[in-house]
């Protein structure tokens, strides 16, 4: 249980081989129409320089995602079936130290001062690739410090936050400072440790451009030349209690999921080909969050909660009676409002006896830590030898 | 709103010639199997003989759907997208009186003492139907009475009792007794007052053919040969507060429907061939449960509470350490637990705090009236002279 169609293998998305040269086409389109624009670049060409004991930083802001991602075309790459879109917020940032390790088999992660398996366990497959990518043998040791706004919530994105952060850290200590700034080189690294985190290093509003068939070294994502000048957004946080959830799993199998992919593909297609709105970018982000609601549900998994059920019910109602703002969720019931309206979605928010956090989309992430955090990790990391 | 794709037209789903071809050909073969073993029959002939002044009377049960139904291939003749199942339970029952009346243009509905507009308004177009085919030109005055052994609850089946009942004195008013004892003929018209309302006719656990390009008079239900002897199950009510709710629309305008649809050809015809098990009519309305609620939340609606949530993930908690029990829902919170094992049915509902009504598969309706009652509907119709 969940019982699933009977005829359907349980694991495996079903696309015909026609389904997946169309995705692949039309996923090479996204990605030649956004390189003619000069969105898309070749990945930097950096050397290696791994110094043992060396101590360097990253961070990563979490991510709302406006065309979600769920589902792999290659799981140990970390590949995506679709090009997936979101922008970074303010909600919460991760600071990150990384300590290189000459001697092999010593990956460690420390999360908010404590060690985690399950960080210890996503970090050795993300690294496993970076080494098999770079040839280095090396270990790396990671603290990461998570600073949110809020309290307790889930769907705010924290984890692709985690994996850009870890990433910039990461490329800092092996390629050097330049190769850190390079927002497209940490994005590719980025993605071993979440899909999410791709766009996460990218910045701003970005696309990762992912399809069946692409060559792992193409696959990163690159920010959208989308003005996001008159945007204005919001977050109710909400949290719910389904202990551990396999969302790419139970949307993959679906057997609405083929649909939700190929109609995803046209819509981003259509989207960049026009020049990227925001008014058109928020409007795909409130269908695309009951598709993902959707496609969960279809396997048993209904992630609202009583506030956030309310919450999207009086959304709905205040766009039936003219409203002009939007919503839009990731699998967790932190619902996001959001509108080119500083006006309506104030005059929205008044409505509601919960507040919410206000969210900016950051420039940038600092590449440099507070000296002290330096120090403090430095020491901590060297008390491990 | 709710927000749809750009691409899709809004009410109408979107088949292929192909897919409708294969629909009405897969829908035809579950005919004439249903034909061959019996279950399946012609409609019965009789004869029209109203009488000015003449009062009869008619039952009805909900249903409760194991292969539910969503969205319709000719809306003015109630005839659905797909074949659909379900059983008759006792969770209610509506009992009507039908008076006939020379003088056109006198329909007129009281439910549960009280005229209801949007009964009547549901009355005229099944009695419109019901007089092109019939070519009686006279009108209908009802009463009718919902006796319900719960509070308040949505997703019980209602509706389909009403429509069954008032076809059942319509059928007996006009063709006579005999007529209404065949429920295959009753069925029929039926249709037109609500699509469920088919199967609650045809009374036990039923199938209603509908499919692509069928003949409007080959479309009603018949019983289904499954054996519910050991079959359990009990209904936890529950009720939203969503006021106006077109589910079919929403479901029929989702990019999911047709895969949902053609899903559910091969689903029945594969339980039609294999003789109809109680268990696999459990595990698919489980399935469909979902399935539906998918469809309702891709086009933004959600019709769960936190107390449904809560107990769909109690049940699936007990799934999955083993418990052998399966859940079902209509487009309500109120949520059906069922078992072939009435101990594990009773040990679920024993972790539960809400208590729940235990239900029965109701045998035949009556089809006589209590006297009183006979005696005071006769005499409320006639004071509306």
């Amino acid at each position: 249980m969940p019982v699933r169609h009977a005829d359907r293998p349980a694991t495996k998305p079903q696309f015909s081989a026609a389904e997946l040269r169309e995705l692949h086409e039309k996923g090479t389109e996204i990605l030649k129409h956004l390189e003619s624009r000069g969105l898309y670049k070749p990945l930097g060409s950096y050397r290696a320089q791994p110094e043992d004991g060396k101590v360097t930083y990253g961070e990563g802001y979490p991510i709302t995602a406006f065309e979600k991602f769920l589902g792999y075309w290659k799981k140990d790459a970390n590949l995506a079936f679709s090009p997936s879109i979101s922008m970074v917020t303010d909600f919460s940032v991760v600071r990150c130290f990384c300590r290189y390790v000459r001697e092999p088999g010593r990956d460690k992660v420390f999360l908010d001062g404590e060690s985690n398996e399950r960080y210890d366990k996503r970090a050795r497959k993300a690294l496993d690739n970076f080494r098999s990518i770079t040839g280095i043998t090396g270990s790396f040791e990671f603290t990461i410090e998570r600073v949110k706004r809020y309290d307790k919530a889930k769907g705010l994105g924290e984890s692709a936050a985690v994996a850009a952060a870890t990433a910039r850290a990461l490329i800092a200590n092996v390629f050097g400072e330049d190769a850190a700034h390079d927002d497209i080189f940490v994005s590719r690294f980025a993605r071993f440790a979440s899909g999410s985190g791709t766009r996460s290093a990218a910045g701003g509003m970005s696309i990762w451009i992912a399809f069946p068939e692409i060559e792992e070294s193409q696959s990163y994502a690159c920010r959208l030349d989308v003005d996001t000048s008159n945007f204005h957004f919001a977050v109710f946080p909400d949290f719910h209690n389904i202990q551990t959830m396999d969302a790419h799993g139970i949307a993959s199998s679906s057997p609405f999921y083929p649909t939700w992919v190929i109609n995803k593909y046209d819509r981003i297609l259509k989207l960049i080909k026009s020049g990227p709105k925001i008014e058109d970018l928020m409007r795909n982000a409130q269908e695309d969050m009951f598709f993902l609601r959707s496609l969960l549900t279809s396997g048993g998994v209904i992630i609202d909660t009583e506030r956030s059920i309310k919450l999207i019910n009086a959304v709905k109602s205040f766009q039936q009676s003219g409203g002009n703002i939007f919503m839009t969720a990731d699998t967790g019931p932190s619902i996001v409002v959001m509108s080119t309206d500083e006006g309506e979605l104030k005059r929205f928010i008044a409505t509601q006896s919960a507040k919410p956090l206000y969210g900016k989309i950051p420039q940038s992430v600092n590449y440099s830590p507070d000296p002290k955090a330096a120090h403090t990790a430095s020491a901590f990391l060297e008390s491990l030898r």
